[in-house]
């Protein structure tokens, strides 16, 4: 068997009782009744149940050795199989609707029997690749992770129908699909590119962390509307569950503004989420939420597996960053957590605050948590959850210098019911209702009251300590059951987010000396007059034109309207970010660009991976990616990256450094 | 102007006459008529044509600074317009057809005349830069080539279209788009890849040259059917026309045959090419021919300027790749070529041919060239052609150490109508008229016979010296009028290719010791039984299961069925190529997937750039790709590659090598 011959696949139209007919595919089930009768089930993607019937009367005859050989070809083979259509199930469509491709089924046939005349291994599954119910393949055998896992492999097919629905809602829009480089050159934008050596003494390529400067000259090329799926990189120490190259929709419109884009890409999200609808069931089986295909005949819903998702309609609701901050503690708050943070220093007594913090004047913030209890409330369950929590701390809530956040379970058992550490004063100040703190006046057996401080200046970078925090009673309260699981999509923006952060160690920024950097990029764009402004006499608190699209606690996307006058653009970046010539002079294409009549612009890069994954219910962009890295940023398939040799190097006048 | 603010754009319905409207747009022409009136056109980008009329009864009026505002804006500057609808030119579509978006324009409506009430510049367009009619814009300044070349955005604008045209048929097929990694490792798979350097010390990505072992994995997955718009990457020299990136449409389908792909092709190819038809106009000016979208109006048609396109329906014509060398002396011929090689040295006086070559025994082939001449045949411009060919020959024809091309052209006022140099009995040979040749016995003033020698041995390589000297008459006779240009498309398949060529010095190969590498690559399966056992008795002989897909002597891809048991891929690695354990190590990934019960899989790769070239009417891929580097592999509008610091290197553990 070096090389394979083997009849082609029938098609649709073939597929008529008593008709002979081949089919590929995986040979996934054998059951031998007796010696002389055996079915087996062949598995095709995408295609129907199909059974095989293998049985014979004369010993020695064509049908005896197609038993022999069906009987001894390994399971999980890809096998070859002719016979006789013995029964089809479920009414086959007009043959005209039909495909004559090899390798077609007659649409609404649900299931089809088989009876064997033939059957031809095409290759062999090796024996010592063991496949049970519960098995798990390792991330080194990625084909078989694949091939035996139904909701992996559902994910990776409804990705391009994703991506398929959203290129056919901009293209009706208008938007013109324009590729740009992966081999670009490094610029100081924001983060740590990859380099990619050319033979040219000296010189290389660096590789996109978005096609964002790209996308500005083609708007100033007067292309209208423009997206890409992007492949992006970033040679970053990879957090949870970020990839070092990702994809992202990429859009810009020119003569636009924020508002447009958001309205855009609320229309092209909700066509999406109504196609999901439309074209899968979303199958609930225990803990794994995954979508299938609509078949002709839907098992899940038949088994009552299926759920009804649920989309927050356009227009989806916008908060500012500082009300996001405020309420949330978070500037991706996710809309399904029934608590929020409120303001509560003013009411408590100095006592309880210098207990919780170190801090002078501090701004002390709290939420109540209520589990959803069937029965009548008691405190157990909650008491239980938060020991649990508080143990497990994450470091930077555990060793926060402001203080680590404090829980008082309500159980009218105890003194005060719980809130002793509050003294009367406090109970009192609580329950006197006052307006917007009314739920602190409610409270009931199993309530817990969670109290942090921090300190008493402007909210900066993407979360509060308590906004943490409550991400993470949520989350523990749903695994634990003291909040039922949420499985709708809510859809928010976050807008108006300050236009510069102050420098860190971990975002190279854009190098400036100025101390601080674009909290996004350096083309963004300030929110109205006032922030122009701002941006010569206190710049940390100018805002910018950037707004972020949020679901379920995840940022999908970030865009905003750009500066699209050169000078404007070369007063950012020498005289408020302090650039030095040199690195405005690398984004000289962008200014010329810009000089040249730029209109207007704005626009929005949509993390496609993450959307895949959220509205896939999961939550690791590697359950959408066919060969995803590593958290060390290997494809442990593969085995990249892999080593270099000097050989390699000096192609690219390049050398080992010295310390290795 | 440092910030924008702007009045949003009317959408579709609000175009009625006498109703007030915004559009945004470039101030594209300026017409002044005295004192108080003028006339300016809006260019819209897809939209319809927009005529602003400009008068004022009153000084000082608001009409008056309207006026004066749109005398004073430079052109080519985006401006945003606020005015009266006026008149609407065509059929208006009813409105609930048209869009709602800010923006739109109603259907049917191929120009509005708007009485200007107010105009704001939303940037300016700087006097410095030149625009006139057949201005020139250097490939510094991208944006200024894409804005002002409407053969260059059309082309543009046409590629996402055929993109998305091809996804939608791959999508119909029940194929499913997987994207792969770009951060890839090195193999020995065939070109030089680049390298990206990580920041483990002595280990690097490798950028893809194709998705090939990726795709090969999905099909050991289960997947059914893939395809990829794949980004790809070599390190090669550039030759003309190349690009160090480009994009490829890659597919594979598993359980298939070579057959079920070059079907799958024609199909998906076929779609294209009627959707060209019906969605495009042909437009041919000049010299010059492109596709514009079709309009509702549509001008080219109105002024003659369209052409009706002409394809070849599947299937396509099949030739082998003998077949191919032996009448065109190409392996990717172009079959509007009106004239075949014929081998001739056999009826050649031995004086004749050991004038043309210094070797022994050669192959002397040759081809008629006729011009289309519309009066009397005559000589003149034939001679006044190969005169100049002849002055101009490429290097490796005329240092060509088997000769360089000879060409005669008939002229009956010569001695032997210019055939002296075969003597009587070269001539009596040719005039016998022997089957197969007898284009040769019926010739007439103005023909030229060419004839060229060759060693006598197996054809290697993509092309004879002939086939060369062919491809360029026929190129010179089209471009100097003596044969018609012909706008058709001619798709034809080149099969059967040897599976192995000699070692170069050009490819890297697999660097095996075998003194040859895979012509394509080492995954490609051999042809036939017989195939498979000259692998181990004389593998140059041997066939692959290869195709290739040619159009009009451009190669647009090519594919094959692939080896698909894991010990015939490493018996051809090890055994037949000789790489090392460690080549073969390297592999290991794909030996793996192969084994685990891989079943039978073919595919192809189109070269999506030189597709959308050719099929718009363009020699070069630089005119369907935004940012195209240069022969160089420079992005000379952004200038990359740049130059690298000593200390970015030494993020990655590397340094300048010594000689620097």
């Amino acid at each position: 068997m070096l090389i394979d011959q083997f009849p082609r696949a029938s098609k649709a139209a073939d597929f008529v009782e008593g008709q002979q007919v081949t089919v590929h595919g995986f040979l996934s089930g054998k059951r031998v009744k007796g010696s002389a009768l055996a079915f087996a089930d062949i598995q095709i993607d995408g295609g129907p149940k199909i059974q095989i019937v293998s049985t014979f009367k004369k010993q020695n005859s064509p049908a005896h050795a197609a038993h022999t050989a069906l009987r001894s070809i390994p399971l999980h083979s890809p096998v070859s199989v002719t016979g006789t259509v013995a029964k089809l199930y479920g009414t086959p469509s007009p043959a005209e609707s039909s495909s004559t491709a090899p390798g077609s089924f007659p649409d609404g046939v649900s299931r089809i029997d088989i009876d064997l005349e033939s059957i031809q291994p095409l290759n062999v599954f090796p024996k010592d690749i063991i496949v049970s119910k519960d098995v798990q393949f390792p991330p080194t055998a990625r084909h078989l992770q694949i091939r035996f896992s139904d909701p992996l492999r559902s994910r990776l097919l409804a990705r391009p129908k994703m991506a398929l629905q959203l290129r056919q809602s901009l293209d009706r829009l208008g938007f013109t699909e324009v590729e740009t480089p992966v081999l670009f050159k490094s610029t100081p934008e924001g983060a740590r590119e990859f380099l990619v050596p050319t033979r040219r003494a000296g010189f290389a390529y660096a590789l996109p962390q978005s096609p964002q400067q790209y996308k500005q000259m083609l708007m100033a090329s007067g292309i209208r509307g423009y997206y890409q799926f992007a492949r992006c990189f970033r040679d970053e120490d990879l957090r949870a569950d970020r990839q070092p190259e990702f994809t992202q929709l990429d859009l810009e419109i020119s003569f636009a503004t924020g508002e447009d884009v958001i309205r855009t890409v609320e229309s092209i999200v909700s066509d999406l989420t109504q196609s999901l609808t439309t074209n899968f069931t979303h199958v609930k089986k225990g803990d794994e939420v995954y979508l299938a295909p609509k078949r002709v005949q839907e098992p899940a819903e038949a088994e009552g597996l299926d759920i009804q998702p649920c989309y927050t309609k356009p227009p989806f609701p916008r908060i500012t960053y500082e009300e996001a901050m405020t309420r949330f503690g978070i500037d991706k708050p996710d809309a399904r957590i029934p608590f929020e943070i409120h303001r509560l220093d003013h009411i408590l007594p100095k006592s309880f605050v210098s207990m919780i913090t170190d801090l002078e004047n501090p701004v002390v913030e709290g939420f109540r948590f209520r589990p959803q209890q069937e029965d009548l409330p008691e405190s157990g369950p909650s008491a239980a959850m938060f020991d649990e929590i508080m143990k497990n701390l994450p470091p930077a809530l555990e060793k926060n210098p402001d203080g680590a956040p404090v829980a008082l379970v309500i159980d009218s058992r105890k003194p005060l019911r719980g809130l002793s550490p509050l003294g009367f004063e406090g109970v009192a100040a609580l329950e006197s209702g006052e307006p917007g703190l009314e739920e602190f006046a409610d409270l009931e057996d199993g309530d817990v009251l969670v109290f942090q401080a921090r300190e008493n200046k402007p909210f900066q970078g993407g979360s509060t300590a308590l906004g943490t925090f409550r991400t993470l009673v949520y989350q523990q309260a749903v695994s634990k059951g003291l909040l039922p699981r949420d499985l709708s999509f809510r859809f928010l923006w976050v807008v108006n987010f300050p236009m510069f952060t102050p420098d860190n160690d971990t975002d190279p920024g854009q190098g400036g000396s100025a101390g601080f950097s674009a909290t996004h990029h350096p083309f963004t764009a300030p929110l109205t007059d006032a922030d122009v402004e701002l941006l010569a006499t206190d710049p940390l608190k100018a805002r910018a034109d950037h707004y972020d699209l949020v679901v379920n606690g995840v940022e999908l996307g970030g865009g905003s309207r750009r500066i699209h006058v050169a000078k404007m653009q070369e007063y950012i970046m020498r005289e408020i970010l302090k650039m030095t010539d040199q690195g405005v002079a690398q984004f000289s294409h962008l200014l010329e660009a810009l000089r040249a009549g730029c209109p207007p612009h704005a626009g929005f890069a949509l993390g496609f991976d993450r959307l895949v994954a959220v509205l896939t219910y999961t939550d690791s962009v590697r359950d959408v990616i066919a060969f995803p890295k590593s958290m060390k940023g290997e494809d442990l398939t593969v085995k990249s990256p892999s080593k270099i040799t000097k050989e390699q190097l000096e192609t690219y006048h390049l050398a080992f450094a010295g310390k290795k």
